[in-house]
């Protein structure tokens, strides 16, 4: 049998992760039983939300035990098939995790047809983050053309899409990302309406110049000094979807006072705000027709998007540690074998 | 013409107000034009609200100005009438203020059958708090049979109202109220299911024993640490109405850190709550089925009501700077004229 590299979490960090917190091991791929298909990675999608499975901490999800390999998304290949239901060459959809090989039974995979779209597209724009953009901002936020939407990290492949759907909506699209290189792209390549540098010491000034009529719907999915900017300029009856808070997910600590949310709580009652959090599984009945409006939108070239590949599994605690950082432009994923 | 007692805004509070910032006056009564209608005000509420409107912030509706006749709705009796909708002797719910005798051009003005419910009920469960107490509950924290409702200011109009509702609803309902003799009344006199005593030194504990199922709607009208110890307890999908943040209302500074508030907002994102501000007034289009539905749970005897009623117009400063510390024990009114 082939070697499996694997990349399991060596300890759970404090703050932010360091190479230390990962461990490389090498087993021989398993193999497969009956009715089981054995799966090569090709992608592993590196996400945000993979910081909270390295705590303890209580969340929506189980977290990964310390000398367990790290979880994640992958398109991977089945180079072995013991499941009628798939054959050797099919290309899936899986959560093989940061390793070469795994077993499945079948169960969760999804076949992915090469000729319909680029496959690692199937864990970016047309994958989990694009779903998680396209059900937050439409059953959330709910946009109505000539509103403003804003969206924080909008180079990453979930505010990306917030803010070119929010722009095929109509609305006024205002993308808040880190350096100017980002925040051109958000202007040239993706039509957004204004970009924000989150970095310049006058960020706040510059948000609100950039929403002269207020913001409608904030897409929360960074917290921090981005939230406490954007709170004064919500508009009455303002949604905020909140799908993440990166900037708080290496705290070891609360910050320092004063305490904000009785300021944060006035402002839910005198503008009558709405927040609300969700997982993109809460919206796993709504998958079918964001595959035909955002598959149909990537076609025609009206959603694009931008992937940061990194090669080779030995780099992705680099990468997601740089990812937790800002450092990516655009969905990081790791290319882990050839197509 | 008679003598219009008054009582104005004399200065602006920084914290709590005290008698000082509230001046007595006394003009001739006004007359009334033609269309118009002289009121003498029977009743008067008292409402947390007022606080917002003594200051210069920006919230929902403009502020009282120093040297005005502080705000406020009331029952008041036509004494003279120059408009044919209004006869004398009419008894309507108003917005006179705090004062004796108003002029008003008839509009939002709204008649009351005194057959049909005692006057005073139009200022408490049959009006305004009891709206906000239906509605909020209703629409935004949508209850389930089976499901845990608490609420906070417990023993006040919208508090009552709301854990009342709740029972009607099959919910489980848990009232939070300042003292023995409220935690006691809610039970014996109201039907709620438990009811926690947030000056309790063990308060947080209280409330997690008096919800062994979470909690699934938190009706926010008060902030401070009842807020703090109830997020902890919410569960998964929760709702939050928010139409009130007494706790913060005399706040002249934020609170010593640490800032709390990505420890709230990780709450909202891996709980997938929603937080929802309201003011009544955005709900207006449901008084009628309120009016329906609560007038005959009222005459039915299945939602009770209890009234703190204070003598004399002069003793409203008191009596508001009271309401802010959780002295009132029921709506609080001030009886300017008798019936």
């Amino acid at each position: 049998m082939p070697t499996n590299r694997q990349i399991l979490l060596a300890a759970r960090p404090e703050g932010e992760p360091q190479p230390k917190h990962f461990r490389r091991a090498e087993t021989p791929a398993p193999e497969p039983g009956e009715g089981e298909v054995l799966l090569r990675t090709l992608w592993l999608s590196l996400d945000p939300y993979m910081r909270g499975r390295m705590s303890a901490a209580r969340s929506y999800a189980r977290p990964v035990e310390v000398g367990e390999v790290m979880e994640g998304g992958t398109v991977s290949k089945v180079v072995a098939s013991r499941c009628k239901e798939f054959a050797p060459g099919d290309i899936v959809l899986a959560r093989a995790g940061w390793q070469d090989y795994a077993v499945s039974d079948g169960s969760g995979l999804r076949k992915l047809d090469p000729a319909r779209a680029s496959i690692s597209t199937a864990l970016g724009v047309l994958g989990m983050p694009g779903l998680t953009a396209y059900t937050g901002l439409n059953i959330i936020g709910q946009p109505k053309a000539g509103e403003t939407v804003a969206v924080a990290a909008a180079t990453g492949p979930v505010g990306a899409t917030v803010g070119q759907i929010a722009k095929l909506k109509g609305c006024r699209a205002v993308g808040i990302a880190g350096g100017p290189d980002k925040c051109r792209y958000l202007i040239d390549q993706l039509g957004f309406d204004a970009a924000v540098d989150h970095r310049a010491s006058d960020f706040a000034d510059k948000l609100r110049l950039a929403c002269p009529r207020g913001i409608d719907v904030y897409f929360e999915n960074v917290g921090g000094a981005v939230w406490e900017a954007v709170v004064p300029q919500l508009n009455d009856f303002a949604r905020v979807p909140v799908c993440g808070l990166i900037a708080h997910y290496n705290d070891a600590a609360l910050p320092a006072g004063p305490d904000l949310t009785p300021q944060l709580m006035r402002a839910v009652l005198t503008k009558r705000l709405t927040i609300r959090g969700f997982i993109v599984r809460d919206f796993a009945a709504h998958a079918g027709e964001f595959e035909r409006d955002v598959g149909q939108w990537v076609r025609e070239g009206k959603i694009k998007y931008k992937e940061d590949v990194v090669e080779g599994l030995e780099n992705a605690p680099q990468a997601f540690i740089g990812l937790l950082r800002g450092k990516n432009f655009g969905k990081l994923l790791v290319r882990v074998a050839q197509e």
